[in-house]
């Protein structure tokens, strides 16, 4: 039953430890004081704790469960579906997601979070801050909880991130046959936004977890953005 | 700089020393020839090899880059989009992807790769397998690798599962504020062949990822299918 040795495991470990978030809470500081980082960790922040961190929080009804529908509408630039009180819309950040990515779970009541207004930015943030704080470099990743056409369920992918190539490139690298590769950019930073929240769950509180070993090719300097390098232009979109 | 200690880390391990895959291949003994599997590791297996063990692979013109677009056409049961060489359309699986799931890349030159028949009986057939042979009790996942619509990129998804609740349901569970979450269901299937793609890369012939170390409470031996439970059935699709 043994076999030859295995190299290079990924590990992908939940960051226990974090305390409740309010504005101006220094989210690099606190994932320095839960975890001890390496160089070439990628660390996975959940949008909701940066949006709390950030003020991207607003007040509405509690006792009227659709009073955060008038943000939803404000965030969108541009209705894609609506059913009922379902709005599939995409945000100024070029997202398409349901309700603007307004949300009123895992938040105080009477409160709403809204995406940060900059995710990219916000990734910047936490990267340089644990820089500073750890001196070690990584990457970081700002995720969220999205929907999908055709297939049920949500996942977690990414919206923001900082010192990770966001699409990797094998365009010209050629299959195990010496094929040149058809399939050609693949979506890095939405898989390790993927992986981690495995190990959150929705409902635990965890909103932080590091991933371990991943290929270094995949971190970065260069300024790579979901934003920019992420978001298919809309003119290359065949369902926008 | 030292935390406190971080408990059930998840593993993601490449399986290295599988060889080429022919017609009839055994895939449940050579992933147990190659590693060594603990009860409650979920398997994953990439579909281009699922694909050649169960001969779902036809031959085609190689001095022809576009000859397996009669076969793109006769595998799809509805076009989606066209848009030059490219075909979105809807298998009869109930998968909306690119070229029908038909691939050229890392099979032999002159053949093209189909789908599974039913990915979900390939997916039990590996699991039964591996109980069989090493007497573990393992969830399976057999990906591929979609494109999807806003976002640049693609990314490892699922296309068949045994063992594994594909959807897993939080309705009704509450948020870490007691308040009733509204995301409700997380294709934590499409979360684990994302995590494990970043092992296996494109084009380094490892065709076998095994993650380690997830929730117990995913694994079930509930006949769950990615067929009959993460697609999306057309009616409640606001993008079909």
């Amino acid at each position: 039953m043994s076999g030859p040795p295995v190299p290079t495991p990924l590990q992908v470990i939940p960051v226990l430890g974090i305390p409740e978030i309010t504005r101006g809470a220094d989210l690099a500081g606190l994932v320095c004081d839960a975890t001890e980082l390496l160089e070439g960790d990628v660390v996975v922040v959940t949008q909701k704790v940066v949006s709390k961190a950030e003020g991207a929080v607003e007040a509405v009804d509690a006792d009227d469960p659709l009073s955060h529908k008038v943000i939803v509408e404000r965030e969108s630039v541009r209705v894609l579906r609506r059913r009922g009180e379902l709005v599939i819309s995409e945000t100024r950040h070029g997202f398409v997601c349901a309700n603007a990515g307004v949300d009123l779970s895992n938040v105080e009541r009477g409160t709403a979070a809204l995406l940060p207004e900059d995710s990219d930015r916000s990734a910047r943030r936490i990267r340089d801050g644990i820089r500073a704080r750890a001196g070690v470099r990584v990457g970081v990743i700002v995720s969220d909880t999205f929907g999908r056409p055709w297939r049920r369920g949500v996942t977690d992918v990414a919206i923001g991130s900082a010192g990770v190539r966001v699409v990797v490139d094998l365009r010209g690298t050629r299959d195990a046959y010496g094929r040149e590769l058809q399939v050609t950019e693949v979506a890095v930073v939405d898989e390790i936004a993927a992986a981690a929240e495995l190990v959150m769950g929705k409902a635990t509180g965890v909103p932080v977890a590091v991933v371990r070993g991943l290929d270094p090719a995949i971190l970065t300097d260069d300024p790579a953005s979901v934003r920019h390098d992420l978001v298919r232009p809309p003119a290359d979109d065949l369902f926008r």
